[in-house]
């Protein structure tokens, strides 16, 4: 359902005060804000042993050096403000582009006013206040997500904040290796110590009797309570036996011998594998990289006619991996690609874990929800707990499907979740997010003294809310801007992650993507003596493509000219003043190699190209080509259902649009 | 040679303009900076499209619905702004604790103003104007440490900005790992796709006819020269066969394989090494683990008496590695460690690696430079190069010893460094940075098309200069703030990385530092009636440590109760006020376990302490300690020769910490 006038003049009413504006409207008062704060810090100063007296005074600044330094420093500043303007306009709705937009005035002035005060998140000790934001900003996101957060109840999920994406990726596999491979160092760790655990773990059994593929298809739960049970079995038996086992297991562990010992003690296992879905994102290939892993080792799912992970492909990978002994480090959903918006089937990897926990094979699942993560918040009801798909349809012509509903409410079942404030969040780089749904997880990544680090010793053990504030201990980064921290958690405070919080905002973009996708179909209409539009999938979330083609063509690589020459008129040129630009958008590209090839030729027909010029390697390039060249558009600026007059950008979009197919045609 | 009062003003009044100060002395300045560019930036924002008119009326700043937005927003950032009243007050002289201080106001400012614009420097597209910045900020760091920047002469440096020292420290390892295996895996290619490259590399013969050995021991320019040998040789025989060769290597690659894979594959080779002085930072434990190389492959190079790597022991380290044939990843020199302010002899390093050299075996050498990197420009002449040691020996008492002048002056030699911004640049976090010393490094991480990624193709190649500029293909991270490098830039611009920009400043905080170091003598005498006060190491840069033991006792675990009681008066507490606070500091400690067992017997020694309650596991705690428990302060505060009335901070300090003695004397 699209709103009607009321409904949306008051939609937009709603998120009206919380940016800047197309036009820098609300200009005053976020000078407003800033200087309140700016002064508020500076006069806090003044706190700090005022007998002190001041160190520059008043006279000082009139000394002719002192001025000299300052117009220094005003003219570097001046310069750099004067080639900002040659910024994209990322804040403006005629930009519809990248994962960027306008941001939040209370994440946008938290970030600054911290920056004053520019604590360290990486210990209490520097960050006693912004230390307590990031793990709360953490909470607020793992209780979106549907993770438990009480910590009365176990698992309780935390999180924290990362500079993004990439680096929470990252994590996942880091935190998954280290509890994937622990059983099997933590058996090596007793037989090495010359002990007896007695039963422990699942099977009740001697933790010898385990074999090493029962030991690495453990879920992180049951790794944990294992830990438990033989540091409890061991400490019952010895307790002076207990550092020596420590010591041992430490020895063991895949983190101390590094991969190529660790295989080497232990034949039987083979290297993991991790299984994404071809259309995810490149860090997972630089993160398999990065870990010593080896891209050979990222299985890509194939994808379905709408670019999500095609589960029945996913079987038959796991199938492979577990038939073949090959344990499986965890399987990554994506919630919302970088290239296509599209949203995986989380709860068919979740149920596919299920089956296979009964065949005894088990894997992590992680979900990369850098881009749609924020979108959960769409479907939380502001009292707690998930709406019901059709109290969320209400709002909407499409949206949810019921895959995208599913995939959205079984995160709760994932193992960890990338988020990305600095998308959807609305909020100023760099702010990402890694969010674990048991955070006894860090035990095996900390870098702490050894009584936290192999075994743990309950009886020393501080409670593991404290610990979690030596937070460069469980994270991979070191030094971290508290001002991040502070900016998630305004934002989070003045919008909350529900749907009459920031759901609201999002609940807008996804309105004004249905607008968009519905509307490509007059307009396709419109165009189809000229050419041929389509909308290459339907958009799950806000994120849509659009692919083009010349009537009576059918050659790829002239479509690609094609499309190239109308994304000229849409890209930033830095020969030219921002300002020239009507609009703003983006690309990307499906590739012959990316796994994508059944979709493609579902595309390739519906543009009318001939699929024998789809081609690995052209051979030539006049006419074939190895990749579909797409226009892509992110519809996440808060006011394209706005616009001058009687119209919208989105139908202002399509006007241009046209205009640069018809000089596209001409040239 | 301390300044005279004169002298002393002088240097002072330099700094005063670029500091908010400890008052907020320049709050009207900092005000009016900010106002004027948050204005600008909504000025800005109305040339693009004026005829759109406006989103928000001026009108809807009245709507009853509008101001409680408005109010709400305001109260949460009143709350977090008066959290952060609870801040440590790091900007001040009587914080010497931390790593932290207060902020150059250029790069403050910088930093606020781009946050508006928000470009995000993972690539051009998104960000034309600040990605300039972070590669010029990038050449900025690399020609203040000596390495060419000039890319019409090669080897041409590059380097870009992090989320921190971590995160370059993890950079150095990806990079070196990329290098360091792809001779075998080029080998391995070659003789897969069935080719002969003929003379080639070093000793001018056939690639096959290279031992393994030999091809893990060559430097990294030889290493990218032997790569674009091989593919100059394959395209003359037969460029047809050149995308063969091209797909092979890279399925050879140890990025692609993974570790396990890679070595069974070439069972002589054995995972590589990393050497680092016992005394660095523990983001090299974690940087191993990470990368699936393990910590016990990560060798702890025993430190001398000042807490320096010990020449000699890594050249036993070396000769170890090399006699068994194992590979050396690299040795990390620390330029400044996080715990002691200590310097490691980086030319040691390099001369041992011109020794290894020549008996056919090879290492990278990583400058970890985080904490000291900025020291750099008080090396530098302002008109390029570097000054003599006599000349910089002229503005102080020791500073540079003959090792630290060597060693900063040698950085120049290694092939990266890690350097933070948001350390001595005075900028805000998180600003950190990795400099490559020849970017064609950048050949063998990228994530790009096959064409640059596993052997140049030159005719496709475009410009490295414009290569660079795709940003996310080369570095770890993905999505990045161009406002950090908005920061780094500006201030660069304004205080120029030599000794009469920045380097000033940083002299100025040297200077602080012998002071702190003589008077602590004095102090010392002053206080032998009652206490031991001793400096463990004499201080490198400007980081101090003091030991202190009251009279007659003899027991460390006693020893470290009392200095605890003594660092309590000076620790950052939560339940009371932060302005109740006269002094901060911070604390460390110097481990049994930690490879120091030499300089802890000297130290021991000096404190009256015996000997035998410093042990590896304590059986009595009343009595014995693993660990020796020392005060630490980071002296960069720009104020801390000022001071209230004739007295200067240091002075007070002294006279805080008698007082706090002989308050944990009486307790």
């Amino acid at each position: 359902m699209q709103p009607s006038g009321d409904r949306l003049r008051e939609e937009l009413d709603f998120l009206q005060p919380f940016f800047l504006g197309p036009s820098g409207e609300n200009d005053r008062w976020l000078e407003e804000l800033i200087v309140e704060f700016v002064r508020d810090h500076a006069f806090w100063r003044r706190n700090f042993h005022p007998e002190d007296g001041h160190r520059i005074t008043a006279a000082a600044a009139y000394r002719p050096d002192f001025l000299q330094a300052k117009a220094r420093t005003r003219q570097a500043l001046i310069r750099l403000s004067g080639e900002l303007k040659r910024s994209v306009p990322i804040f403006h709705p005629r930009y519809v582009g990248h994962m960027s937009s306008d941001l939040l005035i209370p994440g946008l002035v938290a970030r600054i006013l911290t920056t004053l005060y520019n604590p360290n998140n990486v210990s209490e000790e520097a960050a006693p206040v912004t230390l307590t934001h990031e793990l709360g900003a953490g909470r607020d996101l793992a209780a979106m997500f549907g993770f438990n957060v009480d910590p009365s109840v176990q698992p309780c999920a935390w999180g924290h904040l990362t500079s993004g994406g990439t680096v929470a990726n990252y994590e996942a596999l880091w935190n998954f290796r280290a509890v994937k491979f622990y059983g099997v160092a933590l058996q090596a760790g007793v037989k090495r110590a010359e002990l007896e655990t007695g039963p422990v773990g699942p099977l009740k059994q001697d933790l010898a009797e385990y074999s090493e593929w029962e030991l690495v298809n453990l879920s992180i739960g049951r790794t944990i309570a294992l830990r438990r049970e033989v540091a409890e079995a061991v400490r019952a038996q010895d307790p002076a036996a207990f550092p020596r086992l420590r010591r041992a297991v430490r020895r063991e562990r895949l983190e101390t011998l590094g991969i190529q010992e660790f295989f080497a003690r232990h034949p039987g296992l083979r290297p993991p594998r991790v299984l994404v879905a071809a259309s995810a994102h490149y860090s997972w290939e630089k993160g398999m990289k990065v870990m010593g892993l080896g891209t050979a080792q990222l299985v890509k799912v194939a994808v379905d006619d709408h670019m999500r992970l095609d589960p029945g492909h996913l079987d038959a990978c796991l199938a492979d991996a577990f038939e073949s002994r090959t344990p499986v480090l965890g399987v990554v959903g994506v919630l919302g690609t970088t290239e296509f918006g599209t949203v995986d089937p989380i709860h068919e990897i979740v149920a596919a874990r299920r089956r296979w926990n009964e065949r005894g094979a088990d894997f992590f699942v992680h979900v990369d929800a850098a881009w749609g993560g924020y979108l959960t918040s769409v479907f939380r009801d502001p009292d707690g707990g998930f709406l019901s798909r059709e109290a969320i349809r209400k709002e909407f012509r499409h949206f949810p499907t019921d895959l995208v509903y599913r995939a959205f409410t079984s995160v709760k079942h994932a193992d960890s979740v990338t988020i990305d404030p600095h998308k959807l969040g609305f909020l100023p780089y760099a702010a990402g997010a890694f969010v674990a749904r048991n955070r006894e997880i860090v035990d095996f990544i900390t870098q702490q003294a050894a009584y936290v680090f192999d075994l743990g010793d309950v009886e020393d053990e501080v409670p593991r809310e404290d610990q979690l504030r030596n937070l460069g201990q469980y994270i991979l980064e070191g030094s971290k801007p508290g001002a991040a921290a502070a900016s998630v958690a305004v934002a989070h405070e003045v919008l909350p992650l529900h749907g009459e919080g920031l759901g609201r905002i999002l609940r807008h973009t996804i309105r004004a993507c249905e607008y968009f996708y519905e509307s490509a179909r007059e307009v396709a209409e419109r165009l189809e003596d000229r050419v041929r539009l389509i909308v290459p999938f339907e958009p799950d979330s806000n994120l849509v493509c659009l692919a083009l083609n010349r009537n009576g063509n059918r050659s790829l690589a002239e479509m690609n000219r094609f499309a190239r020459r109308v994304f000229a008129r849409m890209k930033v040129d830095g020969a030219r003043p921002v300002q020239e630009a009507r609009f703003i958008g983006s690309y990307t590209s499906l590739r012959r190699e990316g796994g994508e090839d059944e979709q493609c030729g579902r595309i390739l027909r519906e543009l009318g190209i001939d699929p024998a010029t789809f081609v690995a390697v052209p051979a030539r390039p006049e006419e074939e080509a190895d990749h579909i060249f797409i226009l892509r558009h992110t519809l996440m600026n808060p006011f394209l259902m706005d616009g001058p007059g009687e119209r919208n950008y989105i139908d202002m979009y399509w006007d241009f649009l046209e205009e640069a197919i018809d000089a596209a045609l001409r040239e």
